[in-house]
């Protein structure tokens, strides 16, 4: 992995008016210089950075390709810290093709994908998690997961992380000072303040590992599993949501990363509906492995819809209604202590509202389930789906996050959190315990080498090829 | 039609690492200036043009949007001759749309399509035909169309029409003086000096006017009927070409502008292959109108295949070579005169080279088809592909077209050009009948008004909304 040639990439996408070429490296004023030719007699090397030259890209045959602006900067005033050159041109794919083209002809090589951003940061311009923000940036697609990916990027978790470190620098300091004199016995450090530090440190950590669940939510969308027998109205009630936000849904479409089932964008919030196997009333299929695994996506949600064809419900020759009650009340309430629940009772446009009240009356008084987490719609007809929609984003309460709250939002972090906590908790247990400071120092030094992962401050190239590949080209 | 309020736009395609908002119009800069906070503490209006500004976009909530680099362009120095910033910022869709929402707060209108080039028309910036040419820029996908579109952009077409129009106007000038003078009945104009003046005129216009088959075909693509009965192996062939260049035809889609069949891109030239119904050879069907509709488009077309299924002509017992030879030879080839006929021999893996020589034999000797014209192939295997398409880039004979040759691309001229051409053949007419030279002045204002319609000197407000709407918003 080269990181000392000049790159250069087409850093917009294909089919608009205008187009961006960057050039990176030692010799990316150089080499643009020569395809390059000014309307206004100068080098480009000569131009003064933060200028825009317009002229002429020149091919092989002397011919003009294009008619450009470009712009210079002079490492380490650049986005990578090098020498750069970012060429406007028209947005025929055939011109920025040639560009790349003539580029490579003067020696620049084709950038990776993310090779922009790793430069930056190996370059010291930005921290790992800054670097990582970057792409959430550039893929977000609404305000929520825009805010957290912005914060991020301009370096509030960074900040927070840097405090955790010199809190654990000064506990390693004094305790290693303890160690210089271990011989005499005495202890330099006092075990009560360690201890203090350690507890505000696993606090701080704490609050950081368990944002990562809202900050997964906001960011690939807050997960909803809907649950209710087949043919309860479940697809026509998805396709209902997401026609009011069809446009916004195709948008975001090629900047998904991760296989997501369906995702619906109501005001703003993002929800990801997570399908699951038909939950069935008879004992004996309960058990089965389906509902199991359905029990186990019902874990990872925030919100449950239930779902229940009252048109079916009051067939009681069919099946009757305490029984799918039944269910739900000992299978499904259990796991819904920290979650939102909301009971949506389908096809009400073919019951009586008589009938109807019967249907609640049975589900509050047998489930517990109350009014408010209820709901009667037709999914067919679209009544009631907006109810439906405010319902969602009030279980889903994210308008709570301000501009400064720090919200954990990518795997890796959460990962390297719940080991630098667990490296904590030993620091913890060990200084209760009375352990000698070389065994504290040890898990401190543990704690600390998991924040410092977050950061970038210790990496492999395997790691960084991990996260950068997932960039997008040209950036 | 409001050409005067500031408008604003996304000009790149979504979904790449760069974004770019241009906004232009007498309040482009207090409007831009409003938005973003310069990290350097200065005003956009008193930021010297053609540099770069780094700094934030803020939002309604004073929050930051995007770290972006800004740029202004005083009127009239600039793409649409009026004041004008440009945004560069990340590629997400969310901030994209939230910097144009945000601009609409401070009085911008989202701008139509083309807007940008139609006001630098109107502004001066260049004449109608450098402004259609921006169009056809930005849609280039290969080297030939895009050698057009930026000579006609850089102004070729319009010095050659200038040329034109000062001849036209030397014409009828001399004839003018002569009409101030009519009671006196001399002629000042000497009618063989004009006579010789509007055949150089007819030679320059009618050249022009026949460079459109070739423009045309460069521009869209090559037209290439493909005849032959059904399951003579048509649909192999076109799949074998277009394989090798799936990427490039990808590449044009949402570029290409016209309802085509099948463009494929052979070493950077771009053929636009044309189905047609089967030929038949019994005399009653090929009196049908689906065959009368093939001869059609067999006129309008550069190159004719003409596949036979070799394996089956052989097959006498089926159906006799002669009789499919004797149909091309009665019906085609006599449409055949200015165009390439390549005479396609398929499924040869399918018989014996000795059985091959008759059916050359034949051929030749029945239709007149000589040996450079055939070509014997398995589309099947894809044996002697790129020897079929060398032969297509042969018959095509593109790259004679140089750098500095004026060739019309645009219908819209053409038609222009036809009529100039028209009313330039009256003045001859007229000239050598000796008819007054009011009656001659008048052919020559027609002639000329024709040509101002070219680059736009006389337009309606109809003709620039045709034209405008076909560019991408952006530009």
């Amino acid at each position: 992995m080269n990181l000392h040639d000049t790159i250069c990439a087409i850093s917009t996408a294909q089919g608009g008016a205008i187009g961006m070429i960057r050039v990176s490296g030692p010799d990316a004023i150089t080499a643009t210089d020569k395809i390059f030719k000014p309307v206004r007699n100068i080098k480009l090397a000569d131009a003064k950075p933060y200028t825009l030259l317009y002229g002429n890209i020149i091919d092989e045959n002397s011919s003009v390709l294009d008619e450009v602006m470009v712009s210079v900067f002079h490492a380490p005033h650049s986005y990578t810290g090098e020498n750069s050159a970012e060429i406007t041109c028209h947005g025929s794919a055939y011109i920025l093709q040639r560009v790349i083209e003539l580029l490579a002809k003067e020696g620049c090589r084709i950038a990776r994908p993310g090779e922009y951003t790793q430069r930056a940061f190996l370059n010291g311009k930005m921290d790992l998690s800054q670097a990582e923000a970057v792409a959430d940036l550039i893929a977000s697609s609404n305000a929520a997961n825009h805010r957290l990916a912005m914060n991020q990027m301009r370096g509030g978790f960074s900040k927070e992380l840097r405090r955790l470190r010199d809190q654990l620098l000064e506990m390693t300091s004094l305790l290693e000072l303890e160690l210089d004199f271990s011989e005499e016995d005495v202890e330099f450090a006092d075990r009560t303040k360690l201890l203090e530090l350690s507890e505000e440190i696993e606090r701080v950590i704490s609050r950081l590992t368990d944002s990562f669940r809202l900050g997964n939510a906001l960011k690939n969308g807050i997960p909803v599993v809907i649950i209710g027998e087949t043919n309860v109205g479940k697809s026509t009630l998805l396709n209902q949501l997401l026609h009011e936000d069809k446009a916004i849904v195709s948008d975001v479409h090629g900047t998904t990363r991760d296989t997501i089932e369906d995702t619906i964008t109501i005001q703003g919030t993002t929800f990801r509906f997570i399908d699951t196997a038909g939950i069935r009333t008879t004992a004996d299929i309960v058990e089965n492995i389906g509902i199991e695994r359905t029990f186990s996506k019902i874990k990872e949600a925030e919100i449950i819809l239930w779902i229940i064809d009252a048109s079916q419900l009051i067939n009681k020759g069919n099946r009757t209604a305490s029984e799918q009650v039944e269910t739900v009340k000992n299978r499904i309430l259990p796991l819904c202590e920290d979650k939102s629940l909301i009971c949506v009772l389908n096809k009400c446009d073919l019951i009586h509202d008589d009938e109807l009240h019967t249907i609640y009356r049975q589900i509050y008084s047998d489930s517990g389930i109350n009014e408010n987490e209820t709901i009667r719609i037709s999914a067919k007809n679209g009544d009631n789906i907006t109810a439906l929609e405010n319902m969602l984003l009030d279980a889903s309460r994210l308008t709570e996050v301000s501009d400064t709250d720090i919200i954990v939002t990518n795997l890796r972090h959460a990962e390297a959190l719940t080991q630098a906590l667990d490296a904590i908790r030993s620091v913890q247990t060990a200084l209760t315990s009375r352990l000698s400071g070389d065994l504290i120092s040890e898990d401190l030094r543990l704690c600390l080498h998991h924040l410092a992962e977050i950061v970038g401050e210790v990496s492999t190239d395997e790691i960084l090829g991990t996260i950068f590949s997932r960039f997008c080209i040209g950036k």
